[in-house]
């Protein structure tokens, strides 16, 4: 077996394990279960493809976390955790997608073993890959420990990035910025989606000098027309056309982390319509990053970015953005903070965003978006460094 | 607003429906909600990556499917679903991640409002993306209604192909030799494996003439050496090496229908051991080629794979195929039938698998499979037509 390649320092993976403990104790919380794919990541570094069956991460008290999933899949631990053979723990295939037994039952086993039989055990009822079933099956095994919600426990100590991860970050907007660049200069009438996704890919993947890259939790989106009023329409085989706007959005990724940036290219003149919103848009934006100061709330950008539009006569109605790094599809958001009026998270350094006010319309899209970094003081830094305003091809 | 691109007839649709109202009311459903996006483009021909967020597909007893999902996504399933206006429903975007309100509180109304109150609601409980809390939510905002799990249900309508199906596949097909093609031929010592899926990117979306590629329900694996022993490790930035195979996992997508295809690749001369195991793997897959016809068992080709890698030595001891066809992320399976021993689901004429006898070794792994149509009589027809071997370059 070759060296492991484990992405983080020892240091870095005890500083989350400890500070997952102390939500944990909050939390009254014996036993952690995590099943969210970037919180299994975040604590051990597994790192694989096999979220489409049931797998998880249990952490306790003391000792390292122990990666539990498909006896198939154990190989995969071995190769990505940073953790030792005694605490990768797979499980018999014939538990996989069966009608008769439930992986469940073998975890409910496990965690007896592990001492977890009147626990009490925290699970992700929320998080993505803990089925309802899932849960019912775990409850009937242990029937004498209690079920804790821990939805989002981890994702929330995830929020203010190190060092190392802010560098992670920086890689992959470069990555993102080479791939804007590309979209934009071969945007043209004729050339069909599907070929453009592909070079977009074909960027995405080759990375940035020695930074490869990694695939995206969710895939390049770039409907064009009628197709950009709706934010999360895949491509198709249809050819670009003069007189339509086409949004790109899109994130570089550097080993799991996400950065994600957005831009929009019109091919020939846009409308006046288009132009004063895309008007607003940038001065929301540009009120929104000066609102994005450490103590400063998530709220307050959202309410910037609103008085910018709402003076234009635009009304958006959705959030303007998400906590972003470590993820696995379907989602490439930590699904903890939202940048919304209700939202009064206290900003801090070292938080990480995507400010996102997409602007879906009848029939045009149009998106200007910045992954911003809080820092010690000062407005937000946006990790990507290009123009902020829409592209337009003549 | 320009044409729809509905992919299927309007009578495909129809039929699909009609099935699943059958099997409703064989489990006493009065009203089905389905979570699962392939079931929900299924039955409404509903497509976006929004499946991140709850939404749902709800069918009665009478009248068309409805589509429930976040507003913004409302534009999508008007430019996608065959149903009227009426039957979008979308919820406001204050229920997106929020830690105060649940999704479900919105659609336990929208139920209530459709009659369902206290109704037998069939729910997918164990399908991806309905979360234990979506069920407890759900259950809470319905107090007098009863929740019925509907696992699979769909699922199961879906197992037989009609003609327009098999013929989407068969498109896929195509574009499956396409990547395999290009991934034998490029493979070289010192060829990055970020370079080289973004190159099978390239040949999976390009497609085959008209035919575009759509994204993979999983990302083209190709581990080599060592990470071949790991069925579903990804990429990274390292070279490919003299003496060591590659396995490549991919599916050439068409419009959401996925025909997997794998192969693998030696560079250099591959060991006895390798030869061995190709040698019986081979006869293995003859054998389960011929055991699967109409009126056999799912079991008879696991049971007819197991005696040739039984007789060469080779304990597998996963399942060796699963039913394929509409994938969303994070799986491109079926999950319904599943070809291991003790799965006795009698195979028909219009089911399509992938037969999946993957062997992931010590330090290195070796992928022959095949994607197949269950015929009228005779054994399986494959989808893919390629030299069933494992490939050396020298």
């Amino acid at each position: 077996m070759t060296e492991k390649d484990i992405p983080f320092s020892p240091q870095e993976y005890a500083r989350r394990i400890s500070k997952t403990r102390q939500a944990m104790e909050q939390a009254g919380i014996d036993i952690l279960f995590v099943t969210d794919p970037s919180n299994m990541a975040w604590l051990t570094a597994y790192d694989g493809w096999s979220f489409y069956v049931h797998q998880g991460v249990i952490l306790r008290k003391d000792g390292d976390p122990i990666w539990w999933g498909r006896g198939m899949d154990g190989n995969g631990a071995r190769r990505t955790v940073w953790m030792t053979e005694d605490n990768i723990r797979p499980y018999p295939d014939h538990f996989v997608q069966s009608t008769e037994r439930h992986a469940m039952q073998h975890l409910g086993a496990l965690l007896a073993e592990l001492g977890g039989e009147t626990a009490r055990i925290g699970v992700e009822m929320e998080n993505y890959y803990y089925s309802a079933k899932a849960h019912m099956t775990l409850e009937a095994t242990l029937p004498r420990a209690t079920l804790v919600d821990a939805t989002g426990l981890v994702n929330w100590q995830r929020a203010i990035k190190s060092d190392e991860e802010i560098g992670f970050m920086r890689r992959a907007a470069r990555i993102a910025e080479t791939m804007i660049d590309g979209a934009i200069a071969r945007a043209r009438p004729g050339l069909r989606k599907n070929e453009l996704v592909a070079a977009i890919y074909n960027d995405a993947l080759t990375g940035v000098g020695d930074d490869w890259g990694d695939y995206p939790a969710i895939v390049p989106m770039c409907p064009s027309g009628a197709d950009a009023s709706a934010p999360h329409i895949t491509w198709n085989g249809d050819q670009m056309q003069y007189d339509q706007c086409t949004f790109f959005e899109l994130a570089g990724v550097y080993r799991r982390y996400h950065t994600p940036f957005c831009r929009t290219v019109w091919l020939g003149t846009p409308p006046d319509e288009v132009r004063h919103a895309e008007e607003a848009l940038i001065e929301g934006l540009e009120a929104g990053l000066d609102a994005a100061r450490a103590g400063n709330r998530a709220c307050d950008i959202a309410e910037a970015l609103g008085a910018a539009l709402t003076k234009a006569g635009i009304e958006r109605g959705a959030r303007c953005g998400y906590p972003i790094g470590l993820s696995y599809p379907p989602d490439w958001g930590e699904r903890t903070i939202s940048l919304r009026s209700e939202d009064e998270t206290v900003l801090e350094p070292g938080m990480t965003f995507h400010f996102m006010p997409g602007l879906w319309m009848s029939d045009w899209g149009l998106e200007i978006t910045e992954s911003i970094l809080i820092t010690d003081e000062g407005p937000a830094e946006t990790f990507c460094n290009r123009p902020r305003q829409l592209f337009v091809k003549e």
